[in-house]
């Protein structure tokens, strides 16, 4: 068996920074020690070097809305990250695991080049086949299943009543209950306004889904899982208030945990003014917020209001082309920005070198978390004798520009464009695999695998069910 | 003119008590002083009783949904109130005013022996019906309007956009928009999983309306009254959490009020449990709580984060016999209490003598700030010159029970039945005229005046609209 | 008997606002009537003017402490205060009633041109004499001691201790303890810091004594009430975490209020930079503040968070010239300022013109509540039948400038110098004499009386003793 | 060198859980990893045990106060506790430093058995001394300073003014203030008033110092650290409001923690009412609390509000003896109760093994964090490669109840007697060394070394200094 021998980087965990040797035999970490003996090994000499688990991105999408499929998936490794976990539609009539595995089929399998896993969303609102469907759920490795509680009119909306239904069979089965929060009759009544105002530009996509769209929604979404009685993840926080109600429900002894995404953190609203319709690119929902919930919101990252950082990758083929369906309207632009690539480095860069997080939190949120929230831990999100040998050689030193150019996530233009980018994933493992080196991808398509999530999963771990 | 002396009560008013007399003359207060002539006036010695404002409800049903008309509002007077203020609702494809009046000739003209005034209630969802019925509102001394956010499924439902549409047009005309908050997607829910566990009696009632139901809906209402930047009104809060939702918005400088109800200050939820569907009589929504709500309503009007305490009297025609419709399914009993005649002792008795109110704010509670908050005020609510001669001499020696064979309200039983009563309503004047006695009701039917309501009442003192 | 009749006046109380007119009969309000009958009156025409009671100014300094005595209390009439509270000195071993007496011999018999009364002050720690003292305060018509946490090293200063064994005594005889809340340790650990650093100017004053020295006593001083057991009322908050204490007690069910002042709600911290020691005027404790705790402090007055507004006048003898004894040494600016003839004008132009407060706030907070902390009303504070005819007929119309030459405060400089003034106080009547007219004086010097206090004044409203 | 393979356990992290061998080389730990060869190597079969960094406990008193020394530090080791810190003593006109040296030779220098290090305390009130002293902490190896607020009168007090110029002094050698949090002057105001009421007993300790006294505290605890600006520990938490000012400071971006102490999460207020002066042996301050207390406690540990807990190890000489001094009066028993021994099987039993902690955050508590808080991390506190090899090997089956018989910690009783032990520490290895084996010490006195502590702890992390 291939043996790997990462010599004298600076070890970090969710808790920890050492400097110690990192033995890979295979796929897995074996050892991890002083001065381990080299013979028979490839040899890393990774002094003065960072070196950490591969990223988990807990939140991203794969194929549907129109979005590129798995074959993009190298880009998240070229940025550091070796699995992501895509949502899986559902499909008219078909129940979850049935439209999971025709998703699978159709956009991951030989194409993921990163490991993968799924969530479920549900999309079709027959409660038969809600309660018919959850059960399967667990035993396929479907820890998670997402609710939308917005776009009302389409298949994806599910009225409260159906969500307590759902959340009330999901949490039976140890699977958590994940929501999309904002109000769909606000954004309706927002959008006729300006509207009927005579605004059509990008800012209107703001101006109709305020923060107060998401900030009801997930006040509501949370007294849900009291009802329901269950652990509940919401997804994409990007207000104080709605992480502030998510901090709240957990202090008061409910298991609500949340995660934000990158752009919530380093793009403010005003990217919705760029000129000659440049603002569309950054149509996605939630909308972006002004900066005092970008400082809030990275003060909660920081002290574990919020438990992971996602992307919400979501890619739209044709990229700013697709995106000009709304040129003459805000309400029918196509939602979603490319964002897998640079989740690490704008997490790094923004964060860490701002001393907005330590480095030790860094960890925590794009990879330990993630992995615990999705129930592989520490198979994933852990450099640990046992773990899957994900692993990233940071090295620190060397600075650049986010740019188009390096984008590998299949749009016509790069979300962070212009962004500094302090250090650089000098080598990306995955499973022992060298997959990315120095920006450029340098793996085999295919190689991703599908990791079976186990219920029961992060936001169970202090669940404590309410007596009636 | 008849002239009218009662002569050294001790008068109180929101803010003051001191011992003068009170000269009315014809239908007004004209004077009031330190040893008024007595030349020419019927003269009424108060010595040592409490002269106080007629009580003012803001809050009763009379007619709709199955309850008996004016024809019973003599009972309000008996108990102390001088003026009540009614519920008109919404007939199918008739604007409010038209629907008022019609409401108005059917159930008060001529019945009603106490004044009244009304609020109107959306009942079809048609927004442009709704956009052509509020202009004509407060031209027609209607400064109130209220949405229905319960009862899905039936004309009383509006959605959310609905609502936001209609509390933005209302504002443009100085009315306050009124909210019934409960959240019947929740109800939904949780009543057919009680129903699936076999509960039938009145307590599913309890159970499939739990506080959470409220507070949710009210929480969603003031970020309504927020999106469209107008004051509300919160009708019958009845939690802790609804109450301080309510609190919380005005505290954040948004015109937000709430009243209580009696019974929400006074019964608790084990009534639901009482044998023989006895229960049943005290079906009403929102739910009777438990306790601590109860004790947290009487700090919260105490401390004035509620403005009012109205009775929401709503006699069910047929009384105990009607609700017999839900024996074996709690979702059919017919909602509603009778409870206007007894208001004022409830809030005497259960508040002033046991220290939870002072006397000034019984007055304020019952009577000032329902008639400021219903824009017909100092006419009514107060004891100045000038004001309408509606005045209630109260002596506190006169203790009793409150029972059934006492009661006016029309319908079989007395939900106060058996609580102390400390003191009587010696005499109740209505514009100077005397209408009730001792607990018996010695006016004539058809007294009743209707009182136009001033637009901007009291909830725009302190509102100040939103810059965007 | 002289008769007095104000006709058609829109007299203001706390609650309401009627056109009325007022019959005074020698120092009483006899009646108040529509159209009462004009024989035998003097007759003033208060038509389109405003009709308040005098103000009451619960906080002012005539003597001690260098302060210019109750011969300028004319000023206070001037400004539309009818009735002012002197904080009584107390003199190094003898009890706080002899004190009081020798106090107002040497300061205010003779002297008061309007109505005054007596706080008590401790200033003498001997715990024994201050054990003796407390019973006869209620006795003699004292209903309040205020204890001073800080000025360590002065007689002034309570310790800890003795300020809980004096609240506890104080509260056996329904006394109200007040407290000076600064923490003497912080200031002293910043003067000397900033004097280290080579700062002497006015500015050292604030700089020494930020709001966190008055936020940390004033939570001690509430900590301690709540050991003592007793109500408690917080004189000149300043700040708005200060002021969120008082607020937060009294939600918690403590009986503890508080006042602000007008300088706190009009001048900011800026006024210390004014150039060539000018700033210097303005020096008094609690420093002035930042505009962010004027516009909290607003917030609180106009929400009940705080119950009265006083002037803390304090005119020190000398002027400005005094105040230069620190022109080289902020610590030794002599402390307070002028300022209760114009506390109304100010209140009404900065807060009711501008939307702060309503006028009926404007009454309650500058005469009603005043009085009723001070235990007499409604003999003051009150225009209702049987009180004092102490009645300012205020002529909104005719606008000005504060401005020194129309000064009466004694002092050489105006506080509010240049500030806007909306209206005037057109007569000033005491016990029915005319003492101002259009901002003269006009009335006898030594027509001011002392007033009694009763005890158990307003804080004991709604006290309730706690269980141990 | 000798080589210690540990086979096979399940090894805990403050974040992670798995199993793997653990190869010690001498006093360190050289390797972690997957099937390890045993070649040359004690082998040690850990499976199904958990595997667990020897505890750091941050509080214990050994030698001063009339406590037994370091001679009694074996007690800790067998409990699992590898490293103490200890409160090194400052002797009158000495500097810290040298009476730390003093202290160190005469307590703890060929009596220690497990590892140690100090904090210093200041005890003389001399600020130039003081200003001397600070310097040469940190050169030392201390990294922490403590104050005193209470024991007003003896030479522990340190008034507010002193501590602002000890800690503003303390933050520029990245030194980090601790502060023992009670008002002495409350506590000596309710003593007398206790000891005036006839109490005696040992609840007088309680009645004298309940929660209030150490909530003021804390909050102007706080306080100072906000003027100095600078990073805070408060020790002993025990109340749920200190907790709260702790958490609400951090949320604020203050550097402000805290620990609290196995009694405080254990023991409630009702042990002082032990018949036979039995509640004696609990009297330590601050004073055990009610069980409200405990359980938020609990709950603050759980959610990381307090960030350690130690035990406040003072086993007085002469044991319960000498606790009688105060038989007659309740403030003559001296304070402070041996515990070092059973802390980490009071978090594991109380805390794991009732679901209020996670077996993660156990070893959080108890060994990562204080190691963190103490600047010895990683050397201590963990189990990595590089780590000093103070490991626990826990055998979570062997039930067993705390009982005196087992103690060692020098006094007659035992703080936790009848309190049931779930699991036993079968082997505990400081440095490689095998010191303890189920409940029994094997080890060699004298074996315990001097870790000398790094500035710029734990409390730094996330410190930013304030802008003026």
């Amino acid at each position: 068996m291939k043996r790997l021998l990462i010599k004298n980087g600076t070890i970090i965990s969710a808790t920890s920074e050492y400097v110690a040797d990192i033995l890979v035999e295979g796929e897995k970490i074996k050892e991890i020690g002083i001065d381990l003996p080299v013979d028979g090994c490839e040899v890393i000499d990774a002094t003065g070097k960072y070196v950490f688990p591969g990223g988990v991105d807990e939140h991203v999408h794969m194929g549907p809305f129109g979005s590129y499929s798995f074959e993009t998936s190298h880009a998240a490794l070229v940025g550091g990250t070796t699995t992501i976990v895509d949502f899986a539609p559902q499909f008219k009539g078909k129940t979850l695991i049935e439209s999971l595995q025709e998703h699978e089929k159709e956009n991951a399998i030989g194409k993921a080049s990163c490991d993968y896993s799924f969530h479920s969303m549900v999309m079709d609102n027959d409660p038969d086949l809600l309660m018919r469907s959850i059960p399967e759920l667990a035993k396929n490795g479907v820890a998670n299943i997402k609710f939308f509680m917005a776009y009302k009119g389409t298949p994806f909306y599910a009225n409260d009543e159906l969500i307590i239904k759902g959340m009330t069979e999901a949490k039976k089965y140890g699977l958590t209950s994940m929501l999309h929060c904002e109000n769909g009759d606000f954004i309706e009544a927002l959008a006729k306004k300006y509207k009927a105002e005579g605004v059509k530009d990008p800012i209107g996509h703001s101006l109709s889904r305020p923060p107060i769209v998401e900030d009801e929604a997930t006040f509501r979404g949370i007294e849900m899982a009291k009802i329901a009685d269950c652990p509940l993840f919401v997804v994409h926080v990007s207000t104080k208030n709605a992480m502030k109600f998510v901090k709240q429900a957990r202090e008061e002894g409910y298991s609500v945990y949340g995660e934000t995404c990158t752009h919530y953190l380093t793009l403010d609203e005003s990217n919705f003014l760029k000129p000659d319709f440049e603002g569309g690119k950054y149509v996605c929902a939630p909308a972006l917020r002004t900066k005092d919930h970008l400082e809030a919101l990275w003060d909660g990252v920081d002290k574990g209001y919020l438990t992971a950082v996602g992307s919400d990758n979501a890619a739209v083929i044709g990229g700013f082309e697709s995106k000009k369906k709304g040129i003459d309207d805000f309400t029918k632009i196509p939602n979603g920005c490319p964002g897998m690539q640079n989740r690490l480095y704008m997490m790094w860069t923004q964060g860490v070198m701002k001393n907005r997080i330590t480095r030790q939190r860094f960890v925590e949120l794009t990879s330990t978390n993630p992995a615990k929230v999705c129930g592989f831990y520490p198979q994933k999100g852990a450099i640990l004798p046992g773990s899957d040998a994900d692993i990233v050689i940071y090295n620190p030193e060397v600075k650049g520009t986010i740019t188009f150019k390096d984008n590998y996530e299949g749009s016509d233009y790069e979300t962070y464009e212009g962004f500094e980018r302090s250090g650089i994933c000098e080598k990306v493992f995955l499973r022992g695999k060298l997959m990315a080196e120095n920006g450029k991808y340098v793996g085999e398509k295919g190689t991703g695998r599908y990791i079976k999530q186990k219920a029961y999963a992060l936001p169970y771990d202090r669940y404590v069910p309410r007596k009636k």
